[in-house]
Formats: structure tokens, C-alpha cells, sequence
């Protein structure tokens, strides 16, 4: 292995004995950090370990419960609502979509909203555990409120991803994972410390006009939703984000749009309360509960040959099928490891110094 | 009333009479009328009395059934997939979301896909089924094949819709129904037709370079998906619009992107076949098989409320809610009465004189 860098399975040792120390169950910790070095695995680094010390600070500063009585408060043959004790995401996570896909097991489909959590990772971790059942997996959330509705400047909306996932026969699944702004925060901050304009069309100022300065959002800007503009469709952006905002926060009963709690340790808690922690929404579906699963999963190898040999766009080299690109990080990273930033590694030294625990990150 | 305009119920009399008239059960007939009168009272005419002919001419072409067995193929407690027997999409369309509100009466939420159906007009109307049981509506379907993923020049994809309905107590519910892409492609045929360029960001040309032509279809052109590029997330709406054609193929056995049949005449049949008809998907969910339905609604209220407060962009008057201008449109045209352009009123006139109606419409 080169220099500085990690395999997954010490970042996976490192970051479990982190939240075991802080009082995590062996399972629980397990999860949170299986989720976040899933993401450093698909180059979702923004999602994977610079994570640990936003969430030891949530429980530092008592916003995160570490040893939470996740439980379902509702139930249908093909719907339940957990509850998760203001666990760390992952926790409620995991189980939320063990349940659904349970459900699905017994009713074709099963669907889990849950309240009560906090930042669960990766939305596409939750998507792809239907996989291995046959079944397609469904998973979205609600966020920080940093986008402004089309004609608005009020910032009532997050980047709310969805994940779906769908298995094939001979081919790798499908797996669609993404915010639904045109782009996520991250991009913004690496732009601000460059010192760089942004493109058009990711970022308003505080009148809703069109701006192309990163740091917009410290005076009253806002993110755009996909699209754009009106002309180019960011009306279709907004209904998206509010339909996934209303199914992670309405049908749980966490709270919706403005109201969704700050993750950030250094951002006060609001006064105004509509519900309870950060929602989410979970799916699963049988495949076999529509077609037999052999011929639905051979149709999906032919879609995704299909799609790979579309037509490259003049100087693109292929046509990528969702998914794609991360599978081929994770490979990667799995040969030649993961490297960790400075900084993350930084902070990770001062956790495992305050904690008592072996630093094993480089 | 104005000159020139015609009452929602004579449009409605006359278009069941022309369905009828060729075929179809009277129940089928004004379901077919009532879905494309709703069209017209919402503001989306591109859906509305235009398509008569277009359905009247894929009769004459033998290529839709006026006397379908629509059937259901399949189920499990919560799913079922619908076999439309080649039948008008609004037939196939009003039993699929009946038969997913009954399911989801008995177990939370129902899913159904269908395939071997045909346009079936605005996905808004079946998703709008769902409300006064208390539901959430879901509708999605794909569509004629138009628009290349991200990177291509392959025309794979369809404007595929997306519809979700979710009812509210006091306020109006909230209805999001709208095309995946940047645009319909009803906008590219009106610019063509007045001469003028649109903007960059709806078109590609033949080698996926941006275009302003909305001519360039004809030559090899592709529509972008939502987002427009790359770098503003035009990978995303090609994964929303590739999940759409997913969910309503690969569930119900219907042809996925490429394969999706022609449904103007005269565009000849596909030889590679891939499956059966147009598919679709509908879902509907139990709002009380996750919160008290009150509860749920009121809370609904408030979401409404608190978005229809945000504070409007310099130049906008306000922030919209989704569904809100089709409700204007409705009961404005309700009280007006519908005009319809003087083309389609031609058409329809030679449709009355070769079936021997009565020509009511003006």
C-alpha cells in the first residue's frame, strides 16, 4: 500500500472503537461506521469520515443519544413509523430498512418512515441493502435548509437526496444516489477556499437574483434547486426536493422543510418545534412481487447494456450507468486504500486523544 | 359565456360520444373524455382535446383496442401488475389506481404496474384519485423516446412525469405533476413555428453540443434532461427519468427507453420488441398507516401555509405551491367556459362528420 493511506478495515476498526468509547452498543457503533466508510469506499468522502467529530461533537454537546431505545411506534402489513430515540442515523437507518424489507418479504412491499434520528450517512447504504433480497430499495431524507424554493430567497428546502437501487442478473445493480440541488454544499466550500467564482445556476443571491459568489450563502443567499431557473425547470427541482421533504418529515412526524434541525454542533437548536429530530423514508419491493425475479432482473441486464452502448457525445469516452462510477472507487480504494485529508486526520488525532484510544489513521 | 369557448361538460359529451362511437363501453368512453377535459381545466392543453385525433388515428391504425379485457396478471397483498389488452391509457390508468387504493386500504399502500396500455393523458388525474381516500397518489409513466442520458447522443429516454398527490385538512391538497426534462417537447413545436431560437439548455445537436435550434430534433437532435449539464446535475435528472422508465418497464414487463412504442400513427411500430405496450406505475399509500390522518393533514397545513409565506424573489409576487395554478386555471375555465384552437376544432370537426355526431364544439 503507498503512503498515507488507510485500508477500509482500520478505518472501520478505528471509527467502531470510537463510538463504542462513547457508549455506543458494539452493533450500533459497527453501523455508524460501516455507513461512513461505505462512503469513502464510492468517493463519497464528504459523507464518510470527516463525519466522526461532527457527530462526537452532536454528543458531546448532548444533541445525539448514543445508547437509544430505537422502536416502531405504528404499523400496517406494509408500512410501520420508527422512532429513533435521537440515535445517530445509522442506527435507526439500519433498522428502518431491515423492517421494510420484512415487510416486503410478507406483503410485497414494505415502507418505513422514521423520526427521531440524525445524519444517517449515505442515503444509498439503505438502497442497496434490498439488493441482496431480490428487491428494489428506496431510501431518501430530508436536510439542512439551504435552498430557496423557484421565486423565493427563503431557504425552507434541503439537498435532499434519493437512492434507488435495482438489481440485475449478470450485471452490476442499478444504483441512482444523489442530492436533488444541482449540486451538493461541499462544492461550494472547495470553491470559497480556492478563492473562485462558482458557475451560474448553483447559487442566488439574497434578492433571488442570479449570483456566481460561493460565499453568497453568509448574506442571505441560497441554493438553487435542479434546474435552475424557472425557464429551465427549477419549479420541477423544487416539487421534487418538497415531495421528498414531505415524505421524510409527514408521514413520520419529524420535522419538514425550515424547521429540520441543524446537524452542526455549533448551530443553535431552533425554538420552534414541529416535530421530532431528522425524519427519513424507506422502501423495499419483491421484484418477484410484480415478475417472476429471474425475468425481471434479466430485463434490467438488458437495460443497463442497453444504456452502456448508447452513443458517447462528442470528446465523452462512454455513457455511465448509475452506480458505475462509485463501484469502480470502491475497487480501487479497496486495492490501494483510502486516503484521509490532513485536517480529518487532525481531528480524528484529537477524538482518539480525548478518548483514550489507539490512533491508527495515517 | 364568451365567444368561441365551450362549457367542460360539452366538451366532455362530445369527446365520450367520439369514443363511443368507435367502440368502447360507455364507462370507458368518458373515462378517456374525463382525464382529457381535466387536462384542458388544468392549464395543460398539450394533453387535453388535441389528442383526440391522435387517438382517433391510432384506432383507424388498428394499433388500440376499443373493447379491451384489462386484466390483472398478477398480485401479492400490496402489488399487482395490470395487463391494459392494448386499451386507451385512461382505461388502463382509472383500474390500476382503483385496484392500488383498494390494496392499500387492506395493507397501507398498493403498487401496481401496467403494461400493454397507450398515452393515457395527464399522470396528475390518477395520482389526484387517491386524495379523498385519504392517500397519497403516486403516478409515473415513460414515454416516447426524445431525450439522451447525460453524455449521449442516444435518444433513450422519454419526458417521463412524475406525479404525487398528498391531501392536506383545510388548505387545497398538494400536487406536483410534472415532466422529468427542462421542457415539454410542446414548447420546441411552438418555437419552430414562430421562428425563433430557444434557449440553451432544452437541446443538444447530433453531437451532443448545445443547441438553440428547436429544429434539431429533425436532424438528429436529443432533449437534455433535467439540469441541462453536466455541471449543473443533468446526471441527475437522467437518473430520476431512468428510474421513472425502470419503474414503469421493468415492474410490468412494458418496453424500457429506447423500446417504448411510437403512439403518433404515423410513426411506424418498433421490429425489436421488448415487451408489451406502454407501461406505467401507480401507488397509493394510507396516510393513517403511518400518523392519525388528521394529524397528518394538519400538519400538511401547516407545511402549505409556512411554503406559501416564503418571502418572494425581487420581482416575483409569490411563492407557489404545487397544484396551485392548475386549481386557478380550473376554476377559472370552469366559469368561462375552454377555448380550443382553431386546428384542433377542425380536427374534430372531421372526426364528427366521418363517426356522424353532432358537432358541438366551437
Amino acid at each position: 500500500m503507498p503512503e498515507k493511506r488507510n485500508s477500509a478495515q482500520s478505518l472501520l476498526d478505528f471509527t467502531s472503537e470510537v463510538f463504542i468509547k462513547i457508549g455506543c452498543s458494539r452493533k450500533d457503533a459497527l453501523s455508524v461506521a460501516q455507513v461512513l466508510i461505505a462512503a469513502e469506499l464510492r468517493d463519497h468522502a464528504s459523507h464518510g469520515m470527516i463525519r466522526v467529530k461532527e457527530y462526537y461533537d452532536l454528543w458531546k454537546a448532548g444533541r445525539v443519544n448514543a445508547t437509544p431505545d430505537v422502536r416502531v411506534v405504528h404499523e400496517t402489513p406494509s408500512t410501520a413509523v420508527v422512532d429513533g430515540d435521537r440515535c445517530f442515523g445509522m442506527v435507526a437507518g439500519m433498522k428502518s430498512m431491515q423492517l421494510a424489507i420484512e415487510k416486503a418479504r410478507l406483503t410485497g412491499t414494505g415502507w418505513v418512515a422514521t423520526r427521531n434520528s440524525n445524519h444517517f450517512g449515505i442515503a444509498g447504504y439503505y438502497a442497496m441493502m434490498a439488493l441482496e433480497h431480490d428487491m428494489v430499495g428506496i431510501c431518501i431524507t430530508n436536510a439542512n435548509p439551504l435552498v430557496a424554493p423557484t421565486w423565493s430567497v427563503s431557504r425552507y428546502l434541503g439537498t435532499n437526496p434519493l437512492a434507488v437501487a435495482v438489481p440485475a442478473l449478470t450485471e452490476p445493480p442499478f444504483v441512482a444516489d444523489f442530492a436533488t440541488t444541482p449540486i451538493a454544499r461541499g462544492k461550494l466550500a472547495v470553491a470559497e477556499k480556492k478563492g473562485e467564482k462558482v458557475p451560474f445556476g448553483f447559487v442566488q443571491d439574497s434578492e433571488g437574483l442570479p449570483s456566481d459568489d460561493p460565499t453568497i450563502l453568509k448574506r442571505g443567499g441560497a441554493m438553487l434547486t435542479l434546474g435552475g431557473d424557472r425557464e429551465h425547470g427549477s419549479h420541477k427541482g423544487y416539487c421534487m426536493t418538497a415531495v421528498i421533504d414531505i415524505f421524510s418529515a409527514l408521514f413520520s412526524g419529524a420535522p419538514f422543510g425550515p424547521f429540520v434541525p441543524r446537524r452542526v454542533a455549533y448551530l443553535p437548536v431552533l425554538d420552534k418545534k414541529v416535530g421530532e429530530g431528522t425524519g427519513h423514508f424507506f422502501g423495499a419491493m419483491r421484484i418477484d412481487a410484480f415478475r417472476p425475479a429471474a425475468e425481471f432482473k434479466a430485463s434490467m441486464d438488458e437495460w443497463i447494456k442497453t444504456f452502456r452502448g448508447a452513443t458517447p457525445s462528442k470528446g465523452q469516452e462512454r455513457v455511465i450507468i448509475p452506480g458505475e462510477p462509485e463501484r469502480e472507487a470502491e475497487k480501487r480504494y479497496l486495492a490501494e486504500g483510502i486516503k484521509i485529508v490532513p485536517a480529518v486526520v487532525d481531528d480524528l488525532k484529537s477524538i482518539a486523544s480525548e478518548l483514550g484510544i489507539e490512533f491508527i489513521i495515517r
